[in-house]
């Protein structure tokens, strides 16, 4: 038997899980900041590649970064208050902008220093940005507009998980302006596309790309798509929206321009975003018993090369091999990046350092002793096939040159293997055959476990007939998470309605 | 006469010449929140590639990026209230988590949400990351600690100027903790050299990288270093700061660790940072009556093709000849890294296109008309050679491939001329000849003109000698930028108290 190198498994207690793998992986930690956690080396390191890969996805589709105040003036939400019903409220307040002593040896805001208008952190920079757009776009030659922004965002919040659910996180949101409703829809679906492509192939996580239903749309959007992804306990995360908004957004904000007749006309516009979510999902589909397994792609260290030293002369000539090793794996190139491999000299025991790389998940640990080095081989473990067999660790020890010389084709295997494991589980837990409510019920069965997912036909119901069957499926914690874009067409009757179905939904428990 | 691009010169008026080039460029803009800009993509886009190519050089010293909260809880800084005597108190203060209707129609923040303790939105980071480190450090084994952080801090400011002080601003704060106050020394000069290479290499800013004097140290600090930029019109630009802190802020904070001894130390600590200022001083190093001058190495686009398109049926051709340019330019390697090149395929005419470009800095602009399609030939300006000797624009006609094949030397010539232009002028206006304070006074002279830096012998002297000298200089809006590190050795006498000369400091008038 398998002796796991966390203390919790997944089965055991998931959410238990998932929090010993952020801390033994040393991705996050708690503040001491109500809601805010401490991003850690590794955990940023993996954000930070998925930045740059989705950066320039979103570059290669003609989009260009800005940056916007992280404060918003309270009045901009009144507009937006007014114009919004689901306007959500639970936001960080800025009233002061000085500390002075309160005289009891502490220091508190200073009365005199109290802001005319109270300052939002941005929650999202929706008004801010449409503001700008009113002043850019005059004609239709300034049209379109399309930026994008990385920031820190606020929505306050009472019960936090790291990075599925904190008071402040990261993300990036793309606002796009357009002279016509055509254009801003095929733009909508041009980003839900790259959300789509850059979650399978560059995280290696397989997702569902559908249309969200009414009752679950942006406040204001005409059509919100999101991409789905199925965790390991078989909840859906949504991993990434994009919004079609029609005039809705540029009536409230004055975004018009002179059309090439001459009249003035409201642009369409657009927005979408993803979040520092994206390294929950990361976690809770590739983590196994031993930690995380990062895919290669978005790996900050893709090999890392752990000589094992003695504090013995040898040490000098162990060292050196892995230095050249380092330097000869750094020339290689895989998944259209040179590969990034480290040296761990650090302090503690090889041991140590051994299954601290497999509790982060990177792709390829190597081992080098002075028996290696002797023989011009190195010890090679995979991340995603660690044990054998018989259930000891799999090392496998080959010569360094064979080693050099496959390792960008096994860092691409990897990446594959981790895609394809959560792609067949993904498909696997999505039950097609249910036709009634009771299925439902029956499928998601009692105490809490969620197999994954159903996919039923309905009718789009909308009004009190949409809010009957939202209310009924809360009853079971579950959600319609979107109308997939490749399911089959509709050909019975809707589950909820009776009425001829118009399409297909999956529902599920969310995070 | 050369009829320059802006309605105002350098000459005319500096001030306004400034915010002159940041309009034309489209480099930001005011936001509607006080105090804080919108960083427009051309102007965010240098930014971008001036944090790449830092962020490269700051890794490749061994450092991490990490992620830590934007709020910091005030009790947090009532400890440094208590331990430092030059505390900043405007900061920004969150007060509520929550908005509600106030029953006249707007929004106000709910009494009912009303934070326990105040948190205070970063003005730097140093206490929550010092809290940190005391987790983090435990034992020799866990130094150095070497991490760095991209982030947005705010500094409540009454009189703002885009880029060199605003409200809101973005940066990056090294923060590193080691065993020794040897080790904690040599990287605060370390750093200082980055920022040095960073500042010379990159941005082709020339910069006397020194110490400060006593008075301007940050506050906590055993040694603060810098490196000082001069303007063109020849006030300094602190473009950057590293700290050496000693135990002092390890004493506040608690970062301890048990020796190889077993016995427990202080750590010391060091922190360092650059921030958009940096945008600042490239526009009043290179910017011209014409605009911007961007050097290649972080310019966006490093060369712009703007096809001279007429509405008739030969603009396939031109666009197709800009497309194939775009793509054989793409495939050069300049200063390192691929060439980036943008065809400009937008709404207006080719003229205000050209116009644009230059205004933006960019630094060679392609025109391509049919006349060029039919010859095999491009048009070529070079933004640092604007003019002919006659005052015309020097737009020169040379064939395509002559143009592909010599673009990379031209943009790093471009990339040395600046660099070598500024140089010159710097070293131009710095004045070694003054050993008197009258000699001060005859070199700033009078009527708000600053013609660059005096360079003086002192003592350096401490306690109220140094205020006393601190206050004269502050009469003639003076003050010391640095003890420049390759300054000659002192060999005089002192020149505010006449005592035998330590060393040479750099006197001038700061941003």
């Amino acid at each position: 038997m398998v002796k796991h190198a966390l203390s919790v498994t997944r089965e055991d207690d998931f959410a238990q899980w998932y929090q010993a793998v952020i801390a033994e992986a040393d991705m996050a930690e708690e503040s001491g900041v109500r809601g805010c956690m401490v991003i850690r080396p590794w955990g940023y390191g993996i954000w930070e590649r998925m930045q740059r890969l989705l950066d320039d996805r979103i570059r290669a589709t003609g989009h260009e970064n800005c940056y916007f105040p992280l404060f918003i003036p309270l009045s901009y939400f009144e507009k937006e208050a007014e114009h919004v019903e689901g306007f959500a409220k639970e936001m960080a307040v800025v009233t002061h902008h000085r500390l002075i002593a309160d005289g009891k040896g502490g220091l508190m805001p200073d009365p005199e220093a109290k802001l005319e208008e109270p300052l939002i952190v941005r929650p999202t920079s929706e008004t801010v940005i449409g503001a700008a757009f009113a002043r850019w776009v005059q004609s239709w030659r300034d049209l379109p507009v399309l930026i994008n922004q990385w920031a820190n965002v606020v929505r306050w919040e009472m019960r936090t998980r790291m990075f599925l659910r904190t008071s402040e996180f990261l993300w990036q949101e793309g606002h796009t302006a357009h002279a016509s409703a055509e254009e801003a829809r095929d733009e909508t679906l041009r980003m839900l596309e790259v959300y789509r492509s850059f979650a399978e192939e560059d995280l290696a996580l397989p997702v569902v790309a559908g249309e969200k239903p009414e009752n679950e749309r942006f406040p204001g959007a005409v059509e919100t798509w999101s991409i789905e992804a199925m965790m390991q306990d078989g909840k859906a995360l949504q991993a990434g929206t994009s919004h079609f908004l029609g005039t809705n957004f540029a009536h409230a904000q004055n975004i018009r321009f002179q059309n090439r007749e001459g009249q003035f006309e409201l642009a369409n516009t657009t927005s979408w975003g993803v979040s520092t979510r994206m390294v929950g999902a990361v976690i809770m589909t590739h983590g196994d018993d031993d930690g995380l397994r990062v895919p290669p792609a978005i790996a900050p260290w893709q090999i890392v090369i752990v000589p094992m030293l003695r504090d013995t002369p040898e040490d000098e000539a162990v060292t050196a091999y892995c230095r050249e090793l380092q330097a000869a794996l750094a020339k290689q190139s895989a998944l259209g990046e040179p590969v990034r491999a480290l040296l761990d000299l650090k302090a503690p025991k090889a041991a140590t350092k051994r299954w601290g790389w497999i509790k982060k998940g990177a792709p390829i640990v190597v081992e080098v002793g002075g028996r290696d080095v002797a023989g011009g081989n190195v010890s090679v473990i995979r991340r995603d096939r660690l044990y054998r067999e018989d259930g000891k660790l799999d090392s496998r020890v080959v010569t360094r040159d064979t080693f050099v010389d496959g390792a960008a084709a096994m860092l691409e295997d990897i990446q594959h293997t981790i895609h394809a494991e959560a792609k067949a589980r993904l498909e696997a837990n999505i039950e097609r055959g249910v036709t009634d409510y009771a299925g439902i019920e029956a499928f998601f069965g009692k105490g809490g476990k969620y197999p994954g997912w159903v996919e039923v036909q309905w009718a789009r119901p909308t009004g009190a007939d949409l809010d009957a069957v939202v209310e009924k499926l809360k009853a079971l914690k579950l959600t319609i998470r979107n109308a997939p874009m490749d399911a089959a067409p509709a050909d019975g009757t809707c589950l909820f309605t009776g009425k001829p179905a118009v399409e297909r939904v999956l529902i599920g428990r969310a995070y």
